[in-house]
């Protein structure tokens, strides 16, 4: 696969992601409609869509080994996407808590004002309070007309749930928290918390892509090591352009982790360690998912994702 | 069944769901254990564990009704006191987070600091978050081991989900806000708000027990009739308690709507009418549900939330 094809294919799947997240939430003219316009708004402010693409292009891949029809592998892939859409649901809730005054106090996402600059503090409370509950509503929607079937949904809303809870993401950002202004967080610290933070959606993404296809457990063990390198490759590179990012692609201000003296990779093992140890972990997880047939574009996306500005 | 009767079996189900409620969440030594301590702080306060009483209730119910045997019915009967578990952590959510100083900024719920007040702004937003995430944990991990298949556990968590998102509960709240030093809201509203704000969970307390139990969709309506008016009965008369309540059975100063100029029933329609109002919504609940057989707790316990006095 080459870079255009590779570009092509991404660029597909983001319109299909950002077109089925366009319909899910309809605002009527009822009390509640501010509250829902917090929600799209910051569902559609410019996200990259990774973790909808890593799940529908892991099931997708996986696909190709099942014995299906060509109608049968289009319903699945939609299904994936929109699992996808459910995941992305759950990551921009944290975006938008993490956001909040209590928490990080960021004003700018993606080079837009935050949910709470916006629309208000409790109405961004809100809105990312709805969009984790709407991620399960979108889940148990999914039985009445998919491809996939109860038992498999039942897997997702698992793998999913533990995935973005205290025991998983929310379990990460409680130890972000700690670690600010914390001068003496250890390499291990940081990394259970980066596995915990970004490494566990991203995880549940591809796992739950491969639930979607009715992967073996082998497989489904090859999919988390791919994911687990890949997951906390990302955060390394989120540390690096937080420390030498442009600021116009980045959309909000560099050296934030800096200047709340936030243990990073950077601060702990230098920005040259650093970016050696995101070129091993990117390498780890394109080896460990070379093993598996038709994985051309989770290959490029690694690539695509050490080379990100941002 | 007599007052001692009920009173006794009230009890019990407490009982059986508080110590369940212990169980669920382990704090192991791993750094977010502050966060899931807040959690379980929040959950253990004194609440009166209304919703899942009314989920294991109705199921029970329903179950006479079964061809089951008296093992089958114990394992129905406890699989919806989980389910009632996971409906009480999304209820202690929804009071963390509507305790915070950009909701209603109260430091004290049920006579104990309000989580926030307790563990700090940005863990009790974090314990909110986890308490709803891990409720769909719960509801998800049920299918391992419960008598209770896939296909009604999605029907449960669409459920449940449905009514706790932004077109059920949290549609509630900020409306909820949107009416403090509103002077001008009508009945209309007012009675939209609370059917969202409160009466949605409660809704879907007993119809969650109605769908473990497999209940025809006939039975499902008449538990919906019956638990909507059930729930708009128990806001009228948190609002009253509010306005003529004793502040030590409550655990919080009386008078808080009043001081933030929020609309009430009492601010409303006077207390004489929103009594009235309380007593009419009560014998519509206690009508509805004495057509089905095997009754005769589910009236009683209208009978009791009508007289409560916290």
């Amino acid at each position: 696969m080459n870079n255009l094809e590779f570009e092509s294919k991404f660029k597909d799947y983001q319109n299909k992601i950002n077109s089925r997240l366009d319909n899910i939430l309809s605002i009527a003219d009822i009390p509640q409609k501010e509250v829902i316009e917090a929600m799209k708004y910051s569902l559609g402010a410019n996200g990259k869509r990774i973790r909808p693409i890593l799940c529908t292009a892991v099931c997708e891949m996986l696909s190709h080994n099942m014995d299906i029809t060509a109608d049968e592998r289009e319903a699945l892939i939609n299904d994936a996407i929109y699992v996808g859409c459910a995941i992305e649901c759950i990551h921009t809730y944290s975006l938008i808590h993490d956001d909040l005054p209590c928490m990080d106090d960021d004003d700018l996402r993606r080079g837009k004002p935050s949910c709470h600059i916006k629309f208000g503090e409790s109405t961004a409370l809100l809105a990312g309070d709805g969009l984790l509950n709407f991620a399960f509503e979108l889940l148990s929607d999914l039985s009445e007309y998919s491809y996939i079937k109860s038992d498999k949904i039942i897997k997702i809303i698992s793998e999913l749930s533990k995935n973005s809870g205290v025991y998983g993401m929310i379990g990460g950002q409680i130890i972000d928290l700690a670690c600010e202004n914390k001068t003496d967080a250890d390499i291990k610290l940081l990394t259970k918390m980066h596995r915990l933070k970004t490494g566990a959606l991203l995880r549940a993404s591809a796992v739950c892509g491969a639930i979607a296809s009715g992967a073996s457990d082998e497989i489904i063990d090859k999919i988390i090591s791919f994911a687990m390198s890949l997951g906390l490759a990302f955060q390394i590179k989120d540390d690096i352009l937080d420390f030498v990012g442009d600021e116009k692609l980045l959309g909000k201000p560099v050296g934030g982790d800096l200047k709340c003296n936030k243990t990073t990779y950077v601060s702990l093992i230098s920005l040259e360690n650093a970016e050696k140890e995101l070129n091993v972990l990117t390498k780890q997880a394109e080896d460990t998912v070379s093993e598996l047939d038709f994985s051309e574009f989770l290959v490029c996306l690694s690539e695509f994702l050490l080379g990100r500005e941002y």
